[in-house]
């Protein structure tokens, strides 16, 4: 029972914004946190399509990350180099501390009892571990995208995995709020579980949290995910 | 804090050679099950020095297990072919249902309050998560040798891990029975703490246990070096 984090088991709006915060008030900085984290957060799916398509060779999600913050600093009309490299690496460590959503750790507690449970992310292994600890993920392994060296939704980010648990593809099943992510999986041979996660943009979102299509499970949390498996 | 797996957290001997009790009664053979495992070991270092060498290219240790057990059949005078596929292959998971050391869980649960417990051993990710889940060693990850790709002592089967932990060799602290495993950690940075384990070869091994030279910890057993740390 493999899960994807940032959104399914994570609120990362809500951890990155926090993070903000603190950064602008050392700063002296007037900002919108929510719509920084949201600034942030929308560079990712082309900062890891630059490295599926070849574009430039595999790194560590922290890398992407990180350029990221400069790119939006910058969008901002803040020059990163004002703030120096050990300010904007500890912003950039937010996403390794960032808050479960309340049903995450007793659900993946209750599975597992009986269910090998672990992330499969696009975060790397350091990160996951992070956040693990700090939050009681009680993970029985954590396999980082910097194991498979590929991204979700590239079909290799889910069969490496696979491979390396020692189970064919039709013996996991992925959890995600996502379903492109879902999409990738069910192709690649996966069951796939929504959940639902409708604040995970934010309050007040139309059609958030709703699935489109139909999965092999549909819940609003990883305790009710538990209850029917 | 890391631990060699084979010897130190398990005890191999004792699992193994009931597994082969069970596999000699099956089949209707004489064995001394103690030798047979010993015999089986022995093969164990030989195997991943061919791949280290450059030999051969990196196998996960499941294939390298299941070779020398062909081997020792026939060193038996035993055709391996005359069991079939399976009920070898079912032997050979031997190596991932080891039972720990009585105090094995309980320090490590100890330690893993103030510290990022996981294995670093040679064993390949599925075995120990197969022994982790059976045994109920509560690791906060598991890289196996099949992530780095490299067998300890090479110094990237050190280095490799300790680069996806996102930590500084010296960081980390190892805590292995085998000498050479620690020397050749110390080696590539890492702190290392010696256990003794002297039924780890069976009873009434002279010097067993015993290490040879001065180690940052050097203890009798994981809860004494839980208390130690």
């Amino acid at each position: 029972m493999l899960f994807d984090v940032f959104g399914t088991v994570v609120d990362w709006r809500t951890g990155v914004a926090a993070a903000i915060r603190r950064f602008a008030a050392e700063h002296g900085l007037e900002l919108d946190a929510g719509a920084f984290a949201d600034a942030w957060r929308s560079r990712y799916a082309p900062g890891m399509r630059r490295v599926s398509s070849g574009e430039r060779p595999f790194v560590p999600l922290d890398v992407l990350h990180r350029e990221n913050l400069d790119g939006v600093l910058e969008d901002l009309g803040l020059d990163p180099e004002r703030f120096g490299p050990a300010a904007l690496d500890e912003l950039n460590r937010a996403w390794h501390f960032l808050p479960p959503w309340p049903d995450s750790v007793p659900g993946i507690t209750a599975l597992k009892r009986d269910y090998i449970v672990g992330p499969l992310s696009n975060g790397n292994t350091s990160l996951l571990l992070d956040m693990a600890k700090a939050s009681g993920l009680p993970w029985d392994l954590i396999l980082g995208s910097d194991v498979s060296k590929a991204y979700k939704p590239t079909m290799e980010a889910y069969l490496r995995p696979a491979a390396m648990l020692g189970l064919h593809p039709g013996e996991i099943m992925l959890a995600a709020a996502h379903e492109a992510d879902l999409a990738a999986a069910r192709k690649a041979g996966l069951a796939a579980a929504f959940i639902s996660r409708p604040l995970e943009q934010g309050p007040g979102i139309p059609g958030a949290g709703v699935a489109t299509q139909s999965w092999d499970l549909s819940v609003s949390s990883v305790t009710e995910l538990a209850d029917l498996l």
